[in-house]
């Protein structure tokens, strides 16, 4: 597909990123860069890319990038700025081509798109905005697995002033991973996310902490049951990445969490005057609908067993 | 432990505790009544019990239980005070002795205890209330497992006018099933359980009811992860049950409730002014609470296994 791509964090989603592009044979030349200078080394011995370093300009100035076709950015999103001013400072330095698409992996969208105005002055039409619904119990370049993103879902945001053919091809990447591509605007990608992520992580650790500052403290958790286990897993996720995504998509969570607040009211209520009618409603919808996202799992289940 | 027991109810509890007790040898002759003719028919030619049958009232009146020492009536809480009248009309009648044991699995106590004192006129000495934190992905007679209650929690409620011999023995046989016991009071219990079991359902089925009414309705569950379904899995949990556990557990649920949604509108606040260090604060709090419950249930887990 390309003939060079760099890979700009190897982490859990950027190994597997890599894995994926070695295991479909799409690109002839793949290079990469990572804070840990022990991943890279390790990358380039067992021969998985061609050359790498911890920064990217340094590796730019060697010129292997000079006729790089793509870059992919699979980093937290807090941290794409500084790497957008990288990229600038290389293609203005003719380190890196002009029309190079970038692409990136970051869980939240409306501040990237601010970010890349901020940087280039402008929203360069072969920045592509990429979010691969994927993870993995463990992370780190040890956890890539090349089957990450088979049966998965990839949400591209394309932008007002996208070049429609570095869409395509980025489509057709992520295609080749095994992944089901939607396209839909950044704010509604915000929306949706905050919604079906961010907004259920904020609710794990708002209980974890309630059950924590309990004046029994630790004691408490020794009556948690199964219920309890599942719902706090995710409150155990590092504070600080989820500490910048809250922040990342600010706006939708706020207005996700209104709406939730709202809903806590009426059951409130509902429990206060006995309406059971009320209750069994809202519980019924609730269990339908967990109901149906069980079978979307097991769907998903199955195409990725290949079956 | 006892020449007769009666169990009231063989669904996964009731039924696990049957086969605890045949496992360890604990009790000469087990009856057993259920709603469900299918299932006592089953216990009877498995020769799991004696006999038993669909009504209380008919099983007492063949006189098998006149001399019955323990009646474990593992049903939901809504359905207690029912059985109880059955009781006491069977006491009354001279169909079970006065001093029989009663205990119970339910999973909110305060609310026993008034259907107790509704039913009997006072609180019974021999009423010993039970809590089992214990539960399985399957339920019903066939889930049943003699392995349930191993390395699981119980916890007693005695109330003030509670026979110390009848607390001893109920005591000595939930440890004969490998549980640990516990003791607390029932307005201290329903807090506990609130917290930990009731609320987390809550929040669960409030999420999910918002996302299921979302305008893109069911389209939207395509993009949630693992973080989601884990945290939405006790959101297909029975409506009927926990619409009668949050009226059973009202007064707790609320209050709990009411102090979570004091932690959320500070969340919000954090959030809505960048306040990174109270937020990482906050959330660094949850995640070390919650892997100290990891630890327990690895403990736990361990103890289960027998190592």
């Amino acid at each position: 597909m390309f003939n060079k791509t760099l890979i700009i964090g190897l982490g859990l989603i950027g190994g597997s990123i890599l894995q994926s592009i070695i295991d479909h044979r799409l690109v002839n030349h793949l290079y990469a860069v990572d804070f840990d200078k022990f991943v890279i080394q390790n990358a380039i011995s067992e021969k998985l890319i061609t050359s790498g370093d911890d920064d990217l300009l340094a590796l730019a100035k060697t010129g292997v990038l000079k006729d790089c076709n793509c870059i992919i950015i699979a980093v937290p999103a807090f941290a794409l700025k500084a790497i957008f001013a990288k990229i600038k400072t290389a293609i203005d330095d003719k380190l890196l081509p002009n029309d190079i698409i970038i692409s990136d992996t970051a869980s939240t969208k409306g501040n990237i798109l601010k970010d890349a105005f901020d940087i280039f002055g402008r929203l360069p039409p072969n920045l592509v905005l990429a979010h691969p619904i994927a993870g993995a119990e463990k992370s780190g370049f040890m956890a890539r697995d090349g089957n990450l993103f088979k049966a998965s879902r990839l949400i591209i945001c394309p932008h007002d002033f996208n070049d429609k053919q570095a869409v395509d091809k980025i489509t057709t990447l992520w295609q080749a991973f095994g992944a089901s591509v939607d396209f839909m605007p950044a704010d509604k990608h915000d929306e949706v996310l905050a919604l079906t992520s961010h907004l259920p992580h904020l609710l794990s650790y708002a209980l974890t902490f309630q059950l924590a500052k309990d004046e029994e403290s630790l004691n408490i958790f020794r009556y948690a049951g199964g219920g309890f286990r599942d719902f706090s897993r995710i409150s155990a996720s590092s504070p600080i990445m989820w500490h910048d995504i809250f922040l990342a998509n600010k706006q939708a969570v706020l207005q996700g969490l209104e709406n939730y607040q709202a809903i806590l009211n009426q059951l409130k209520t509902d429990i206060e005057n006995d309406n059971s009618e009320k209750l069994l409603q809202t519980f019924e919808i609730a269990k339908n609908a967990r109901e149906h996202f069980g079978r979307l799992l097991v769907e998903k289940e199955k195409l990725k067993n290949g079956s």
